[in-house]
């Protein structure tokens, strides 16, 4: 389908039903039924979750809007223990928008999707004037089915306990910005979007009493672990020099001024497991190519002190929370 | 919570959580574990669906963006024979937004989610730069029970059943519109924006070979009626003077050269039933407050010529879909 986006393209009539027909189920595929609402057969436990995405720009080294719509949200089901399984996707579409920018975004939401196992089940356009946004933002929610006897919560950490992270941080949000605010410095950049379903399944079966997962994305790994500290009202030790980080972001943060540990990551995450299933855990987690760089970087304390950085030559630093903004609209 | 809507609110850090605390939680309650997903008990066949609001003005006579939010996702998943139990509200901000006009819009959609008796369980707030999209959008996403040993779809209607409308169409565009571009026209025009999720169960309890229910929002009543005879493969003949339309809203859409039958609702369902459940079909939906308008105004013909309209004077009016714009931003 040629052309640009119109608001007809937004109004539920015969132009609405011509996009849909053209574009989305063009690679999402058709749904059994197209009606106001998917209908599906879960059982048991289910994790439910919604995220929009307002990136800029909407393709970047590693990645772009759509395969990070899917990614974003397979990973916040993953996390919780959950096989991703349906998708939903709501469009919020710019009056004049060329039509291939939104095929292409459709086209890598699919192909996302499809290596997740997930299929986006139900939609929803709108449209809006020209000017009223830039270009488009997607929304995706998500469902996923708990088949794994656990409980996992930030709450469940014990002092002793070890603190994992499946691969090396900052990737995401120095690709995104450098290529957003066109800075040139040297190295490759490329997010680390990907999403984590394997993974984490891997990880679940290898380490059944695994406390937590999460995904740090917005806030970073440091405030992902401040809030794992804070919900399980424990302390927590991060040794510095373990921090996966590689070379060229590590570089492009000290002259940016930021800190790694603070910049968002899209396709790693962080696990709680006990000091007995370290091991296998680590294991599970390392078979995987996309987890070949995961390392135990901390460990559960018993003070009540939060999160504190042992650095390399062994002062002690306390890790706060992101207040504010570090990085706008970068997921 | 005073002040502002700030790009801190929307990066996940500590601002965020006192935004979520202090306006997200005040009015739609604690949720039982606050961490990437919500965790829900279902079984069988659950409804989704997701739908994005971006309606202006914010605030409209009989509703605003939060309660049409809540609303719009409760009515999808009613329609298609679901109990709504749980929603996703992702939110986009505009940098600035008063914090007053977001809390009013959350405790809008706690009070409509309170009434229809669904929870909202989990959210997602991005902030974008001031100027990049005017005040909010809401997304909505929805997961229902399908307790009913029913199939529903328009696929199923067949010729002889009726054609029923649960009430007067076409006030929450009028009302809408009225609000957006100041026209002074004598008369009060209110939205219909309803939950209907106690009128379908009812309708479905009494007529269990009801066909399909939709809601005629985008595109209106025309619209939806042309759809339904499009996926069944059938006729539909519809009696104009049976179409229930409040005399403002009459007079209005003269005034403004508007077909009603095209003018969107957004607390109205449409139901196709055998002949001999329309009697029982029609009085359960008389018997609520919301429906006491129901009424038949069509029929299911053996025909394949989509939707005519008869006339008061017996001409017949070929009736088609909406193409393109007549109201954007309404929903």
């Amino acid at each position: 389908m040629k052309g640009n986006i119109l608001l007809d393209h937004g109004e539920g009539g015969t132009a609405t039903f011509q996009l849909i027909k053209e574009v989305f189920l063009k690679h999402l595929g058709e749904p059994e039924v197209l009606e106001d609402a998917a209908i599906l057969n879960m059982k048991g436990k289910i994790a439910f979750t919604t995220d929009s995405f307002v990136v800029r720009p909407l393709f970047f080294p590693g990645g772009d809007l759509g395969k990070l719509a899917v990614t974003g949200t397979v990973n916040d089901l993953a996390v919780m223990g959950a096989k991703p399984l349906y998708i939903s996707a709501g469009f919020i579409l710019e009056e004049g928008l060329d039509i291939s920018v939104l095929d292409d975004i459709v086209a890598s939401m699919a192909e996302t999707a499809h290596t997740a196992g997930v299929k986006v089940v139900t939609g929803d356009t709108k449209v809006v004037r020209k000017g009223d946004i830039d270009l488009m933002f997607v929304n995706t929610s998500g469902i996923g089915q708990i088949n794994h006897e656990i409980s996992l919560s930030s709450k469940s950490c014990k002092p002793g306990d070890s603190v994992l992270v499946s691969g090396t941080i900052g990737e995401h949000g120095i690709a995104v910005m450098l290529e957003r605010e066109g800075f040139e410095i040297q190295g490759s950049f490329k997010s680390d979007c990907q999403t984590l379903e394997k993974l984490t399944d891997s990880l679940l079966e290898s380490a059944p009493d695994t406390r937590c997962m999460r995904d740090p994305t917005r806030g970073g790994l440091a405030t992902t672990l401040v809030e794992i500290t804070s919900a399980s009202k424990t302390g927590m030790i991060l040794y510095n020099d373990r921090i996966p980080i590689r070379a060229p972001v590590k570089a492009a943060c000290d002259l940016l001024g930021l800190d790694p540990l603070y910049v968002p990551c899209e396709g790693r995450f962080v696990a709680v497991v006990p000091a007995d299933e370290t091991e296998s855990a680590l294991k599970a987690m390392k078979s995987h190519k996309d987890g070949q760089f995961s390392v135990k970087i901390g460990q559960i304390t018993n003070d009540h002190k939060g999160v504190n950085l042992i650095t390399e030559i062994g002062g002690i630093r306390p890790i706060v929370a992101l207040h504010g903004v570090q990085f706008p609209r970068i997921c």
